[in-house]
């Protein structure tokens, strides 16, 4: 420890060694400091920055400061002192529970320590802070080392109570991070790789705004994006993915540290986990530092992030060896520590081995003391920036309301009138490319609106006409090339919408290919993030590329996930439609299913119409009492329109019904339903390119519902239509077995 | 090409220049060669292996072929025909079809020329050999490529009327390649990475059975697998997942040629892809070469395919740089000519700048001439296997009773016997735990199962005790350590599954998972594989872990997939029930979600009723009329009963349904249904811990579901089920409700 102490060790100690009576505003606020200051001065961010990625200009400092730390050995004590802190909140918790991964945080609290207490800047009164550090968790089942540092940093979403309820009904405290729940949880993490693949996306975002908003004189959008993740988010195929991207961009401010504990559920890693990680993560441009001792080897991990942080064109990599269940002089380093409560004794023989006297859930007067600068240093950290923002806006009036739409959410006013509208006698298209006009006006008229598709963009038809691409050298672009990676793409995005409420992320591929990203959109709809899926080719109708490429039951599986809308407009005033609610439902996330082929305006379709989800399309008959109602979606409104046509000519009264967002129809009144299906009108027809799994409960036991409920074939898609009886003579035939 | 033609070329002139007669049996076939030989003998196989893998022994063959080559460069002109002709039935077919792509089969026709003509051993006239080399296109959209190579040599499946009928209704050549389509394709690729997941699959299943059955002097099972994967392969996140697992196992017999041709759909991979590919592969274990001439560079490739061969201890890649669309003068190396038709003009520009003369899907006479010879040596290496298999049935009979099971897919006699079955009485337990009893009993009684879990094998309790792990040095060992891969899981049991029909593989994780592996799932579902999805923690009742574990929609998502069997079993005899299943049904895959909770052995519950997918538990009804039918499954059976014992209490008859597998109950007669759920009975009630998506048809118009619409939370399991109200109280009063 001693003679090596490193430059952000030494600033916080010289803080304390100067502020020894710790009063709230200003005693334990550090005069100068290049990790953490509170000079008011609006350029004092730039400095920082500057600072931190020339080694030259703060070595005088380091110096300096390492001259007046009075009694290194008692610091050094307190940070030890800290870091067991963490140890014992995590192991009480999960004892109090008897549920929960103590492992983790045992080992990775000495560099969650650093990473909270000396070198992340946030505001614990504001978690939402637009500027602050972004930390991702990507280990998410280790979420008590999260929840001990908002402790400790003072968050109010998690004290000593809501320690005590950890994994309880209604608590703040999760068995996995939830952004929903916790404020300072930036993302819901959990299911291995999402979270570091989140944190690209919040690297992303950062360096596209900085692209964007930065000034030479202002540099207001400033902040890095950390994370930790675990042997077990190194093995998943979505982190290799997203951080083939990250080197690929060069995400400068991304720091990922790699908790090298080689312990997974199973055992040793060695059982399936023996690839050269460093050795692959240089080859996806990475700059990869090893901290071999992570366990203590605090000035170790100082120093890694420094030299990180000197790395400006790379993401970096961390690789901290440590030993799982630290501490625990029985469990640790093997598996039974990773996910169960270490039990009374254990936990009593931790106690002994780290010399830990104070009760469970205690934090020791002066690691509270220590932390409690965090709140008066926030404040001064949000007020600066503020003033920052103040001098920005003044000088760039402009580009100061588009950031202020993206950081607060607040959509500019009007923005709805941007979507194209259209009548019968528009010129018919496939719903892709009606898509990519309402893409292309929205990102005119929404600032945070960027995205792209997994290498599909010109079949998806997702490009940005008026932009340029997000690459490494033009961060500035709007349009995002993602490559053949659907996982990784959805969960970029994730981490795009929730880094700012007005970030709109889309992203685009193959409908059939949502299986590959699934996990993702999961994620999106449970952490609330309000992505956009522009999933194209929706159907057998897609043709010859044949029964891998065709969604079947697509449609059905997001209609039965909670908290997302799926989509499938039948022309362009659906489409456009379908985007007005995407765009305003910042909370929920949206599937739109678009035809490769081509399709016509139809009658009685508009944007407002979407709205209500299911709605009459067209009726010849009175008292809301029709013969029989046919009920479409997206290419097959067509045919159910066309078949109600034939079925009038014969003198039926007839409703055609779009169904173009189930979930919405299912937020209606109980009235408006009533009004659209009839409970007395028994004879219904639906017609969908999909499965007709679900639709039971629309058409009822005695409607009839034509589909696809086997595997889609190689074929031109009109042949298919017919061979797989998608047609009028169906939708006819059915209605008339039934009226 | 002239002076350094090298050594496999060389056997193939060789043995056209002293065979000129070509007769069917023999005279194509060459007297003696390394890569193909038609020795009687048993042990060629064994020789040629050691052959291959010793460069040394082979350099005085070398010579003498090469000495004895009467003209090499009208040689290597029938090469560059044949491999002309490869890409000239790609464009014609596409061109014909007006769809598909032709860019990777021109530019890969080289590589693959080699292969199948000069490297690969395999009966054209009988697909299905047990021990040919295997082959996989993962990059599956350029699926023109493998259907040339399947016309010339001699494949029944792929005649001139087939490639002439590429992509159409009813053709064998569909837009990608579907192994239940055309013979002489192995799996079902088009989804990219899926292919070289396959093919780590077949190269485990390859290594496995020659560590179980091969003997010092008779090395029964012995093949290569090879594969071409496409920059798109390249970045999906299950290569990665799948190669660190190739790289782990040590696959050495595995050999994967990277077209690397630096364009992707949305043009040039600099846009997204820059990562340093040979790096990656060297991190992950993998021996790595470049062949940097892919379009003419064929004794590169010849020797790039020998070094692979003397890796013995890893996985190889060739990359092999090649020009996308090789030979079209105006679209070569350019995205245009990745996925469609070259357009008339530019057929013919294309012929004239590769000089050829030849009608749209004619094979030039000695091509065809040239590779007649692949059948008889076929015939021959089939001929020489059974030999070697009688001699290996004589004096190994036992082991070879359990291939012969293993390659056959006959299971032997009795083996459902092994199942075990349970009364009331029994102990109750979770079903994960019970599924264990049915894992080890099945891997005793039947030869081909094996599997394993991705790091969740003490959650999801899938260790086989009698057997060890599959190793790089144990590779007998029956269970399979897929580390936190489970995309990558999910696609290697597809490739085992379809490397033998008595393969059964089995994998596990957690049910909420299956989002992560759901493309492979499809897969598995579309290409008829086996594979039996072992998916524990299956409802809000795994409890603390909260809603990023607990699945909601995903029965329903499975239910609504076609070609695959989702079981929820109640209880011990249900399990075995759906194992029995299962593993019976070869060509559809079964999917079983477990508890993580105890539940009781419930009376009325057998395995024979499982084979009803939907049947009643209790009645006490008369005349097919209770008053209510509670409908229940897996761990909410039980509440079902205890309600229907409420009720009866008071006086009510009710029938208490299990629903264990709906798509088993779809396939009962309409008089079996009627039984059980007779139309007359409108009173049903669902209860099941999941969405109650889908349930509509089931309980019809007028009757409940129970079940969890929203995402779970993290709390213990009992709490959860009361809070989300999955209790005999809400059955008993939304029955009734409705009586």
């Amino acid at each position: 420890m001693a003679s090596t102490s490193s430059l952000a060790l030494s600033q916080g100690l010289l803080s304390r060694a100067i502020s020894p009576n710790g009063s709230e505003n200003h005693a334990s606020v550090p005069p100068f400091s290049v990790l953490k200051s509170t000079s008011p001065r609006a350029t004092f961010l730039h400095s920082q920055r500057r600072a931190s990625t020339s080694s030259h200009s703060l070595r005088p400092l380091v110096r300096a400061a390492a001259v007046e730390v009075t009694d290194a050995t008692t610091d050094s004590t307190l940070v030890d002192k800290s870091v067991n802190t963490i140890r014992f909140l995590a192991i009480d918790a999960v004892e109090k529970a008897k549920s929960g991964h103590p492992g983790l945080p045992m080992g990775c609290a000495p560099m969650s320590h650093i990473l909270y207490d000396e070198v992340m800047r946030y505001n614990p009164k504001n978690p939402y802070w637009f500027n602050r550090d972004r930390f991702v968790l990507s280990a998410g089942h280790g979420c008590m080392l999260q929840y001990a540092l908002l402790h400790l940093a003072g968050y109010d979403s998690v004290r000593e109570e809501d320690l005590k309820s950890f994994r309880q009904w209604g608590s703040k405290t999760p068995g996995h991070p939830e952004n929903f729940e916790t404020p300072g949880v930036e993302v819901t993490t959990g299911p291995l790789g999402q979270g570091i693949a989140n944190a690209v996306g919040l690297a992303l975002a950062e360096k596209h705004l900085a692209a964007r908003f930065n000034k030479p004189d202002n540099e207001i959008v400033d902040h890095y994006t950390y994370s930790i993740i675990g042997d077990g988010c190194q093995m998943e195929g979505i982190t290799n993915e997203v951080c083939s991207l990250a080197g690929h961009w060069g995400l400068g401010k991304l720091i990922a540290f790699y908790d090298d504990n080689h312990i997974s559920i199973d055992g040793d890693t060695e059982i399936a986990f023996t690839e050269n990680v460093d050795k692959r993560f240089e080859a996806l441009g990475w700059h990869v530092i090893w901290v071999k001792n992570g366990n203590n080897g605090y000035d170790e991990i100082r120093a890694a992030i420094k030299e990180a942080k000197a790395v400006t064109d790379k993401p970096t990599l961390i690789k901290v060896t440590t030993t799982i269940g630290y501490g625990s002089p029985n469990k640790a380093n093997s598996y039974s520590v990773h996910g169960a409560a270490l039990g009374e004794k254990e936990v009593e023989a931790t106690r002994n081995n780290l010399g830990w006297p104070y009760e469970p859930f205690q934090v020791p007067e002066d690691v509270k003391s220590h932390w409690s600068r965090h709140t008066p240093e926030g404040a001064a950290l949000e007020a600066d920036w503020n003033a920052k923002f103040a001098a920005y806006e003044k000088q760039y009036p402009e580009e100061a309301e588009e950031l202020k739409s993206i950081i607060s959410g607040d959509l500019p006013a009007g923005w709805e009138k941007a979507l194209p509208t259209y009548t019968p006698e528009s010129p018919g298209d496939a719903t892709r490319n009606l898509s990519q006009q309402c893409l292309n006006a929205l990102a005119k008229a929404v600032p945070g609106f960027l995205g792209g598709s997994a290498d599909l963009a010109s079949s998806n038809m997702t490009l940005l006409k008026a932009s340029g691409d997000f690459q490494n050298a033009t961060p500035e672009g709007r349009n995002l090339r993602f490559g053949v990676r659907e996982h990784g793409m959805g969960a970029i995005c994730n981490g795009i919408a929730l880094h700012s409420p007005g970030f709109i992320p889309y992203c685009a591929t193959f409908f059939v290919f949502t299986d590959y990203m699934r996990a993702a959109m999961r994620i999106s709809a449970l952490s609330e993030a309000g992505v956009i899926y522009v999933m194209t080719h929706d159907s057998i109708g897609l043709g010859e590329d044949g029964p891998t490429h065709q969604p079947i039951e697509h449609l059905s599986s997001f209609r039965a996930m909670p908290n997302i809308m799926m989509f499938r407009p039948a022309d362009g005033n659906e489409t456009a439609g379908a985007y007005k609610i995407a765009v305003t439902r910042r909370n929920t996330p949206s599937v739109l299913a678009l035809s490769r082929q081509k399709l016509p305006q139809l009658p009685g379709t508009s944007i407002e119409n979407v709205e209500r989800g299911g709605y009459t399309v067209s009726d010849n008959s009175n008292g809301n009492k029709p013969d029989v109602i046919l009920i479409g979606t997206g290419s097959e409104l067509e045919i159910a329109a066309q078949a109600g046509e034939e079925l009038r000519k014969e003198g039926k009264t007839v409703r055609v019904v779009s169904f173009v967002c189930w979930e919405l129809f299912d937020e209606q009144t109980d009235e408006y339903k009533e009004s659209v299906l009839p409970s007395d009108v028994s004879a219904r027809v639906s017609i969908e390119a999909g499965t007709t799994f679900g639709w039971g409960k629309i058409v009822g036991g005695k409607g009839k519902s034509i589909g696809v409920d086997s595997f889609g074939a190689s074929a031109p898609a009109g042949k298919l239509y017919k061979e797989f009886g998608i047609t009028v003579e169906a939708v006819v035939a059915a209605a008339k077995s039934l009226i």
